[in-house]
């Protein structure tokens, strides 16, 4: 038995150094049932498995400097590989063999590689930590991991891009924001990825990898905000200090289930950050939970100017616009808190997707658009075309947009009142890796331009499809109620938690 | 079946949570080949894992979000659960079950864990890059781990102590010898640890923790150039910028089994770096292996001033002071190279380590006895008890100890001329985390004081013991030797992987 086994052990770890992913996939047992786990993420199935070797581009080189075999019977074997990857460190392999038709085969494998100094997809840079709080506070303890668009004095900003990062020197100064929670007792544990110059919800930054989503693996984190969220759910900081403009906050918070704020469009100081659209540019910032969502808030929020109602309301329209299993998610959730339908929908929300495009687009190019003209080809495609397509929009279009936009702030703000509307905080759970990702932007646009347009706060909640992958809930409360609409998401949120 | 291994499996998992050893023991199976790896590395047998656990003081908190039981036959199961920490992140735990006359037992786990932002065991501040090269050169796409002695413009130095840290203020300007790697093609990849002010050579930092031994699980890193050690072992830079007063760089690179560099007194500048013995302290470097040692010294070190023989000695007196498995390897190394035994032994050793000590400690003070008596409660207890004691040491006792070193200098020269001698590096392998190490640093510096009494070069070339664990040979050259020592150092080593 052992040598046949050892054998297929032996070929199937020459298979992996030449990625010779025909061989691989022989030597797993076919069917459903075939488990292959490493730190992104446990496959179940042979086909899961075999998609995932198709294109990850073969395995570091590595050679196995000690081994276990365990016999179990005939046909079963476990065999513990200790492993010495040549970059350094070392890992563990385990794999459960079993003997049928086809000879020795993995049914079952964990594979365990040395962890990488930073994971380059989520942090630029970190720190034990980088910067210490400079007084005690509410937030003792608490690490932040801040945004690469976000100033911290001594640091550089990179913005999501490379040619930014190499033309910047460093900050005289922190940014409010960053100085704020420092002053609260909060450590900033590093600086996280963003998106290229935020302009993205979906975190697969072209230059840096897209960061890991924890709950729903081998799936796009969302972004732009994609560093701190991640950092965040891996539990690598306890905040994310984060900016959304079109969703950069809400689409990560719901792809992995975080709590995240995006506060009222002016509350919250926009100094010492790198400028996407000014008009609709807000800092926020993601948490796992809602309690510490709130105690950030306290922190970082000026007193509330409005008044909130505890009355909620929902659009089945704009409900409508997420898959079915993220609207019944959100549906049912609503039902449990007695929300009500809005008289009348809300609307015409495309038209209003459609101005808050053009006027984002407008204002970019306003910002960045020289840089990115010279730049484009530091950009990734899908932010460079986005660059090109603004800059074709004339002032004409853009005054046009502007009055949409002006006259769908105060449609909402008015139709809205002092209440508070839920609705899906991203239509889809989060895209697989690789997905085609712009029917999925379209979509997200129209449900998070809702709040941009009004400039209205909205908090993000996390909740669990169907499917066990997370989504998430946005309440969209009246300007300047974003201390009472936290307070209100934490008691929401608390009702999951005690059955009421 | 099921029912039975699934009580077993749910009551390990509440005996995790509790930290409930007894219980856990019991469900793990007992003999010498239950298994159980973690990113620590691999245990065998169930008396080491016992052990390990009666020291760990429980694990994280966590949630079983998934499980998959794969029956094997009526007693053996292997259950795959996905697990989510508290803090965040996921992890996936592997476990072969048999069922026996105690019911259901662990034979066989494999543990991952998300891993943390930084390991702060080996870094202070890392990034991606820290620090990019200034200009393109010979060490391109190297990354750097710089002791946290070194200065690092815009960081500051923290020399392995909180207290030193907290009142340090960003550095001006790099330290020579940064400056010079970044201008090299080099990247600063981050600060890496170091033990308080350099004056220990085991790595067990009581504020940070002792950095992992990825060759040898388990047991200690070496110090106290610990953090750059770990950093290349494990894969987090290529090079390691360190220090070597009396062993920092020799025994790290041979507990890790890592190639090092203690340069010719004086001949790589000290500038930017906080000292500890003036008289011996020295700037160096370690790497994984000879070539790229051999490399960096073509970019730090001068031109040679010195002729060296290849003409390589062994003195039995020096070598028998390492544990019988140490000497063994290295005797049987030099007996492939056609070493010859020194005719006139060196020494007395015991008379030179003992001035060593003294001077050091008496430099030590010099340096930072104010410091230290200032900030004895911020200390780790070892080398607080160091400082005490030197800081009794009388400027007569210095002055003695000044003039034994000098005759030992002139001494070692003389008999050595122009010849390698060839010891080991250090007395023993890695010795176990919580061992006493008072013994084994005597023994030591004993070895190690020989280069530093003389102020010699001395390459640590890695060797593997007869029980797998790495120890380290180091060729001491004549003074100003450095580059060609280098060069024999790479030749060799490269005998090993030629056969010849």
């Amino acid at each position: 038995m052992t040598t046949a086994l050892m054998e297929a052990f032996w070929a199937y770890e020459r298979a992996l150094m030449a990625d010779d992913v025909a061989a691989l996939d022989r030597l797993f047992a076919p069917g459903p049932t075939t488990l292959r786990g490493d730190a992104e993420g446990l496959l179940v199935g042979h086909d899961a498995i075999a998609a995932f070797r198709a294109v990850r581009g073969g395995a570091p080189a590595r050679r196995i400097v000690d081994t276990h075999v365990r016999p179990i019977d005939d046909d079963h074997a476990l065999v513990v590989a200790v492993t010495e990857p040549e970059r350094g460190g070392r890992g563990q392999q385990t794999q459960l063999w079993v003997r049928g038709g086809a000879g020795w085969q993995v049914v079952a494998a964990h594979v365990s590689g040395p962890a990488p100094a930073l994971d380059r997809r989520v942090w630029r840079v970190v720190g034990d930590p980088l910067v210490a709080a400079t007084a005690p506070g509410p937030l003792d303890g608490r690490r932040v991991a801040v945004k690469d668009l976000v100033a911290v004095a001594g640091h550089r900003i990179g913005a999501g891009n490379p040619a930014w990062l190499a033309a910047a020197g460093p900050e005289a100064a922190h940014a409010p924001v960053v100085a704020a929670l420092l002053a609260a007792g909060a450590d900033v544990a590093g600086i996280a990825r963003s998106d290229e110059l935020a302009w993205s919800l979906a975190g697969t930054n072209v230059h840096t990898g897209t960061p890991p989503n924890p709950r729903a693996p081998h799936r796009i984190s969302g972004g732009s905000s994609s560093g701190p969220a991640s950092a965040v759910s891996l539990g690598h900081a306890d905040i994310g200090l984060a900016t959304d403009t079109g969703g950069s906050i809400r689409v990560p918070a719901a792809y992995q289930g975080l709590a995240g704020h995006r506060p009222t469009h002016g509350v919250v100081s926009t100094r010492g950050v790198v400028p996407l659209a000014p008009c609709f540019d807000t800092v926020g910032w993601l948490t796992r939970g809602p309690e510490l969502l709130a105690a950030v808030g306290d922190v970082l929020l000026p007193a509330d100017t409005a008044d909130l109602a505890t009355d909620l309301v929902h659009d089945a329209g704009l409900t409508a616009l997420a898959a079915p299993e993220v609207a019944r998610t959100v549906e049912s959730w609503a039902a449990a808190r007695g929300v009500r339908p809005l008289e009348v929908p809300l609307g015409p929300v495309a038209q209003w997707r459609a101005a808050f495009s053009t006027l984002q687009g407008w204002e970019a190019v306003q910002e960045h658009g020289e840089w990115a003209a010279a730049h484009a080809a530091d950009l990734g495609p899908d932010v460079r075309a986005r660059f090109e397509r603004a800059a074709r929009t004339t002032d004409a279009e853009a005054d046009r947009a502007r009055a949409v936009v002006a006259s769908a702030r105060a449609r909402v703000r008015e139709d809205l009142g002092d209440r508070v509307l839920v609705l899906p905080a991203a239509p889809t759970t989060a895209p697989r890796l690789g997905a085609d990702l712009a029917p999925v932007r379209e979509a997200t646009l129209a449900l998070t331009c809702v709040a941009g347009v009004a400039g209205l706060p909205a908090v993000t909640l996390p909740l669990t499809a169907a499917d066990g992958l997370p989504c998430g809930v946005s309440l969209v409360g009246p300007a300047g109620s974003d201390r009472a609409l936290l307070a209100l998401a934490t008691r929401l949120a608390a009702m999951d938690r005690t059955g009421t």
